[in-house]
C-alpha cells in the first residue's frame, strides 16, 4: 500500500510553516519561511506554495502523490470557508479565495480553516485533547484565537466563525479592542495589549523594573515582563495576575457554554507553562459553579509551534475521508 | 402504515407538561398537570407516568403502541442523561435514576434531556429554529437556561451540562447566583431576580409606581414591571432596560463562540414579545463585532409553553431514528 501523505500549512503573519505528514500523524518533513506578508497577496500565495514544494522536495515525494492538502489561515473567513475575508495582519487581504488559489497552484483538493481552528484540531488530533470529543482551545499570541471540537468535530457555526474565543466579551465596558468590542478576552491577555499595558506602567513611572527594560531595549516583551514578575515588581505580577484571571474568565464562559473535557492553552504565552497554568486553573476553580461535577480540565498544549500546519492536515484528511473535500 | 407517536414529557417545577405527538410534529393530545413537588420525587414520578397516560387516552392510543417517551426535566443530569443530579425547584432530588423509571413505567424506551435543552430541540425541529443547523436558545423564566444546536445535534458536551446559557457570566463581581458565580446572566435577567429587585426598588422608595403595586398586591412580578415600564417609571425602565442589555451581552458571547444562525428567546419573559425583543436587539447590534457580517438574528420562541414538551418527543425520536435509545 502506498502511504497516504498530506501537506499541511500555516500561514502566519510573520512566518508560514508547513509540514509533510502521513495518516497516522507521523512527520515526514517541516519547513518554516518568511511569509513577507508586505508584499501582498500574491506574492504570500507563492510563499505558501513554495512552502508545499519545500514539504514534497524534503521527503522525496511527488506533489501529484500527495492526498492533498490542509490550510490554516487568519481569518475572518467566509462561511464556506473558500475565501480570507480580510486579516489584521496580512495588510492588503481582502476577499482572497484563497482555498482555490492554493487548489490551482498545487493540483491538490485543499480543505481551509483558521489558523487557531488548525492549531485546534491538531491538539485534539495529535495532541493535549488526544482522546477526546469535547475540547476548546485558546492561542495565547499577539491576538487570542480559539477552537472548539464537539462531538470529534471542528465547529464552524453558521457563518464560518465559532470559537472567536478572543472575543469573548469578560470585562464589559473596558479596553476598546481592535475588533470593536469592549473588553474581549484579547485587551487584557494577548501578549499584544500586555505588552501595551506593561510599556505605559514603565512611561507612568510605576515600576521601576519595566522602565529599566523599556529604557534598556527601547520595548519590552512577555518574556521581559514575565521575567520582572518572578523578580518580584510589583505592577508586573498584577499585570500578569490580571491576564490570568481574564483567561480563567473565558474558560468559566467555555465551561458553561461547551461543557468540554479539556480546555488546552497554546500559543506564544504558554511558553510561560506553570506561571501561567497553575493562576489561570486557580481563578478558574474560584470563579466557577460548583453545582456538579463538571469542570474541564485545563491543560498545556503539547504540540508546539508545529499545531497549525499539523492540524490543518489532520482536518483535510478527516474530511477527505468521509469525501467532503 | 401504522401511527408513529411520541410521548414527550416536560417536567417543570409547578406543572408536568405533556404531549402525544406523530413523527411530522402532528398533535394528537396533549395535557398539563400540577407537578405537587412538595411530595417528593417518587410522587412526581408516579405524576409523570399519570400524564403519559393520559395523553395516549386521549388520543385513544395504547402506550405499548408509542415508539418511546422523550423527557425534558431540570438539571444538572449525569453525564449519561439518565440521572438528575439535583433541581433547585424540585425539593429532594438528588440523584434521581429518572429515565429508567419512567422507562420501566411506561415500557418504553426513554430519552431525557435537561428542560431547556428539550424547548432548544422544539423550536430548532418545529419553531423559530426550523430549517436551521446552528442556533442557540435562551429560556427566560424564573432561571434562565439555555440549549445549543451544533450542525443538528443538541450539545451536551463532555459532562452533559452544555448549554448552560444562564450561568454566562455578564457582569463580573456583580451579583452572588444561587449557583455560586458572581454576576451570570441570571442575576440580571432572570424573572425571579427581576422580581427580586424591582420589589427592593419599591421598599427603598425610589419607585412610586413600583411601590404602589406592592403596597397594593403583597408582590411584583414581570406583567407588573412591563405595566411600569410602559407607564414611563423610570426605575422600571431602568431594571427593564439592564436586563435586556444583559441578554443582549449574552447573545454577543453566544455570537463568538458557536455563530448560529439564530438566538431564540423564550421562556415566560417572551410573553413580553418587542418590548423584549427590540432593545435586546438594538444593545446586540451596539455591543457586539462589525469585523465580519456574521451576526446571529435574534428571534423570538414560537411553540408557547409546549416546546419543551415537543421538543423532547422529537430528541427521542431523533435518537431513535439512529438506534441511539
Amino acid at each position: 500500500m502506498i502511504d497516504e501523505l498530506i501537506i499541511g500549512l500555516d500561514l502566519g503573519g510573520t512566518f508560514i510553516k508547513a509540514v509533510l505528514i502521513d495518516r497516522d500523524g507521523g512527520l515526514r518533513s517541516e519547513t518554516a519561511i518568511e511569509t513577507q506578508a508586505a508584499q501582498g497577496p500574491k506574492h504570500v500565495i507563492g510563499r505558501l506554495y513554495h512552502a508545499a514544494r519545500e514539504v514534497c522536495d524534503r521527503a522525496g515525494c511527488n506533489m501529484d502523490a500527495v492526498l492533498g492538502v490542509g490550510l490554516g489561515s487568519p481569518g475572518p473567513l467566509s462561511a464556506d470557508l473558500a475565501v480570507v475575508v480580510k486579516s489584521a495582519n496580512l495588510p492588503g487581504w481582502e476577499h482572497v479565495p484563497l482555498r482555490d488559489h492554493i487548489a490551482d497552484l498545487t493540483g491538490r483538493p485543499v480543505a481551509m480553516t483558521n489558523d487557531a481552528n488548525a492549531a485546534t484540531y491538531g491538539e485534539f488530533w495529535l495532541g493535549a485533547g488526544r482522546g477526546a470529543k469535547h475540547i476548546c482551545m485558546l492561542t495565547l499570541g499577539t491576538g487570542i484565537g480559539g477552537g472548539v471540537i464537539v462531538g470529534g468535530e471542528l465547529l464552524h457555526g453558521h457563518f464560518g466563525n465559532a470559537g472567536e474565543l478572543g472575543h469573548l466579551i469578560v470585562a464589559p465596558g473596558g479596553t476598546r479592542c481592535r475588533c470593536g468590542q469592549r473588553g474581549c478576552l484579547e485587551t487584557i491577555a494577548s501578549s499584544s495589549y500586555l505588552v501595551e499595558h506593561a510599556t505605559r506602567e514603565a512611561r507612568r513611572g510605576t515600576s521601576s523594573a519595566l522602565a529599566a527594560v523599556l529604557d534598556a531595549q527601547g520595548e519590552i516583551d512577555v518574556p521581559d515582563l514575565l521575567r520582572c514578575v518572578r523578580q518580584g515588581d510589583s505592577t508586573s505580577q498584577r499585570l500578569w495576575a490580571e491576564a490570568c484571571a481574564a483567561i480563567a474568565a473565558g474558560c468559566v464562559l467555555l465551561h458553561h457554554a461547551f461543557n468540554p473535557q479539556y480546555i488546552v492553552l497554546g500559543g506564544g504565552m504558554a511558553a510561560a507553562r506553570d506561571a501561567l497554568l497553575e493562576p489561570v486553573r486557580r481563578e478558574f476553580a474560584e470563579q466557577t459553579w460548583k453545582l456538579a461535577d463538571d469542570k474541564p480540565e485545563i491543560v498545556l498544549a503539547s504540540l508546539g509551534g508545529n499545531a497549525g500546519a499539523i492540524g490543518a492536515a489532520g482536518w483535510f484528511l478527516h474530511l477527505n475521508d468521509r469525501n467532503l473535500v
